[in-house]
């Protein structure tokens, strides 16, 4: 891409309102207006064209990207590292196991603000337990509010971002919409196409994350998208995110729509997204189990979910459902990894052949957008004037490689 | 802060006498000249009003920081990763669980080598045992100094920093020095103060690091004020440490005070520091049962210990020896995490009102200038005039942030 | 060195035949023409005297140097780390330990597109079972090609350094031989001369890699010197790299033997290079009964291995041995860490009188080259003209060091 192109985008930057992502922490999309969602992917475009154009995209010189992996990761744990890497920022992992946090006395607030006095941002995944992971996420935005503020303690706000909690996660529902709009060709192309976000079933694990279906509903109702949620009885989402799907959906002119019958979900649909999640109520009550460490009943649980997941086999990305899709050639997506029938398991999300056809490009591709979708909430963060700062580099123009 | 003050703190840098520290470690404070600790500081603050002014500190294009972590640490491994960065080095973790270190043949002397070849400093923490941390240090330190010297092997001589061994703490010492300074509103009003370290009551651990109460009187001393060391009988520190204050005091024209008494210590006091910490003597016995083996014997002394601590529950900061201090509004102290009555443990080191008053800013302050004293100490050992480099960087100008 | 010296190795470097060289991985030296190898050496030397002169070697100023590190490494891992540090890389480490790759569904081809979209270059060390490394590092290989140029996925395509695998060990011989060259004055200077690389008690372990004797005489056959190979009987290495020496030392017009008598290994030789290893039989039993699982039959194996092994203890690297070496001063060499007779075991490897003699500098020496020798790796790989671009830094003349 030539640099004019470049310069149209950031033209565009330049007109929307995103004032209030300055020194603000991105924990779910919805609590950003469409102007700043439009601009982060917008921002992530630019960073995206700067580095194939091997433009120098370094806004820091210094400054530590503080990690926090309360859960396993690899793609989100890279796409941080790439992020931060990209704009300056050296990633410092806080590794709760070598830390002095269980010792006595610690807190959330004290360890925020002892790790943050030269943070310029903090990446969270803490993922496992309804009703903690956002919390944790609100105490340490806060603990660094009142170090910045009140105390004169951090000399900057570190301002956070959401890799994944138990309600929301952001870096890959908006990777999942970038990678939608380009295979679209624009975000105006969004409206009216069929999203049908599915349950699928997976075998090996009953505790999949239910913030992945939620951040795709709670997101890709907001371009007048027509979105079905489907899943079995019994495998709910939070309530409370079904209820700003809708109000998405009527703000935009789309659709919220839920039933019980993926082959309902998947007739003509544009795009479909079938994936294994928990229960909601079911991963309540494991929160309340693990709280009162009722490790036996943890175990009678699990059996039971799974169990209960074993009478919906039939909820798999077949060969004969995407067929029913719009002329058959809906495209197919999943935040990986997936479970693959006969290949990863006996029986599993997705049939091997349909799981083959959309590996190299787009599965990878949907995955490739992370790293510029985090690196573009961390810009929006910390510079006042976006635009004004992305002209500013492409005219310093320095190189990413000599 | 403007520029010109910066510059004034410059000049007065620049007429210190520091040739001793270039290439020289840092491993306890008493080894530094009053001068040389004077130059730390000064740059502490240099470095750290370039931070807030936005001008790069960035002295280093490449180069490695190694940390060997020999005991768990968050803040100290932060501010360790946080001075490395701001100078521009790259922290590289010696994970001994990951090395081959265990394997036969390695020797403190190959791996500080092997690990050193593109390492401009080395930082240690080393505290578990008494009679080891230090040892293993000033090895390390001869290790890199025949690689740099005798074999070529090194092409430049890694200089070490102290990141807490069994005698000394001096980036914690620094640090809190730091905040009193700052506290008291210079350098210079610190003669005459009274600053009581006390040991306190702390049920969970037995055998917390002498090397903070040693730092403290080992480097408080110097600067004329009235320093008071309070503990139960039985609860020595290492007795070489306590002749280095009484020398200390002399020579600054303050003085040095034991007592058994924790509400002599606080009377009329300006500071007070109560924290928990293991008697030396029965560390000195744990190392040797460590060095035998004999874990029976480790596990009866840790009985000992715990029931002997028990009738001192009465070590405790309370607001009402808080009251007895000097206008009861002596500044309290802890370098983190402390043990809080009914907070994190039944009964604990200080109460919690006490704690809670103290918290933000002054303890998290007291945190904050860690970082920059561990910059300064390298940047003091790799510059051989530093005010020169310094003055270079504030005309340089980078900035931190684009 | 002066400037014109470092450009005097430039123009050598730009008269060598390297365009293979450029988007390609390093996994075995034998796939490199003798003009590729000339071009690691002489970029290796010409990084080391840039740093020396403290220029900046900086070529990237930002990107990721991706780990794997499938067995321990201190050595190598810091080598690693200092090489993409003084190219201007941050390190980034796969710990499949943290990751979600033993999850369902989730490929080799997977898990390498998914760390690799800000990835210039990706390490790997993977040595534990015979079949197994080399085979890894290609299917991670192909996995990176497929993303870069068939899906568009990788922006650009991270190339390998082996860092260890079951057949070479490439950083190791060459650093290896960049020592030998520069002991013997120049690489001229090694036709004629012979090299013993022989095996050697060593009571703790039975199964060290053959990657170091594969990868040394895989090597070192290269330049016209009389490599013999000595082992007790039933410690053969791999039939296809004994070939490849063979032919190397006719193309080169030295010569390649193999004995099973140490002592005539020793007779006459300039370089000495003695070693334990596995025998490549027991190794390749060893990866058939662990992929059955069958842990007895390890256990089994191991005992007869260590019985075995016991047998040849007179397999030690003695003084008496030095002494029959050419003019009884051949130079000693080992990868570290060696094992030493009465040292770090009842009987090894070497006696220590002989490891304590050539162990700084000459041992300490060999291992320094290791982190210039990856740079020229990365760095041959990643620039389609390495002399314009080293003339290029030259000119550039950034300070490493402020």
């Amino acid at each position: 891409m030539s640099k004019i192109c470049t310069e149209e985008l950031i033209r565009e930057l330049s007109l929307l309102k995103t004032e209030g992502m300055y020194l603000n922490d991105f924990l779910h999309t919805w609590d950003k207006t469409d102007q700043e969602i439009d601009a982060v992917f917008t921002v992530a475009e630019i960073l995206k064209e700067m580095r194939k154009d091997n433009i120098s995209t370094k806004v820091f010189d210094s400054g530590l990207g503080i990690s926090i992996f309360r859960d396993n990761s690899t793609r989100t744990r890279f796409s941080y590292s790439s992020a931060c890497n990209m704009l300056g920022l050296n990633v410092q992992d806080l590794d709760e196991g070598k830390s002095q946090i269980a010792h006595g006395g610690e807190t959330v607030r004290e360890t925020a603000n002892m790790v943050s006095f030269m943070a310029d941002v903090i990446g969270i995944r803490d993922d496992m337990y309804i009703g903690k992971g956002h919390a944790y996420m609100k105490e340490v935005a806060q603990s660094v509010d009142i170090g910045h503020k009140e105390g004169g303690v951090l000399e900057q706000r570190p301002t956070l971002v959401n890799l994944q909690c138990d309600v929301d996660h952001p870096t890959q529902s908006m990777s999942d919409a970038m990678h939608i709009i380009d295979q679209l060709g624009g975000i105006q192309n969004l409206a009216g196409k069929k999203l049908a976000m599915t349950w699928a079933y997976s075998p090996p694990s009953y505790g999949k994350p239910l913030s992945v279906p939620q951040g795709i509903i709670g997101l890709l109702t907001r371009f007048g998208m027509d979105v079905t949620l489907a899943h079995p009885e019994g495998y709910e989402v939070m309530p409370e995110i079904e209820k700003i799907a809708s109000i998405n959906a009527e703000n935009s002119g789309g659709s919220f729509t839920k039933t019980n019958n993926m082959a309902e979900a998947f007739k003509d649909a544009d795009i479909v997204y079938p994936k294994s999640w928990a229960p909601f109520a079911a991963m309540e009550k494991r929160t309340n189990l693990y709280g009162e460490r009722d490790f036996d009943g943890i175990d009678k649980l699990e059996k039971e979910l799974l169990a209960q997941n074993a009478k919906h086999k039939d909820w798999e990305c077949t060969e004969e459902l995407m067929a029913s899709t719009r002329e058959g050639k809906a495209l197919y997506m999943h935040c990986l990894p997936a479970d693959i029938t006969g290949v990863s398991c006996e029986q599993g999300e997705v049939a091997a052949s349909v799981f083959d056809r959309y590996r190299v490009p787009p599965l990878y591709k949907e995955a490739s957008y992370k790293p510029y979708i985090i690196a573009a909430m961390i810009f929006m963060s910390k510079f006042k004037n976006p635009a004004d700062t992305l002209q500013g580099l492409l005219n310093r123009a320095g190189k990413r490689i000599f």
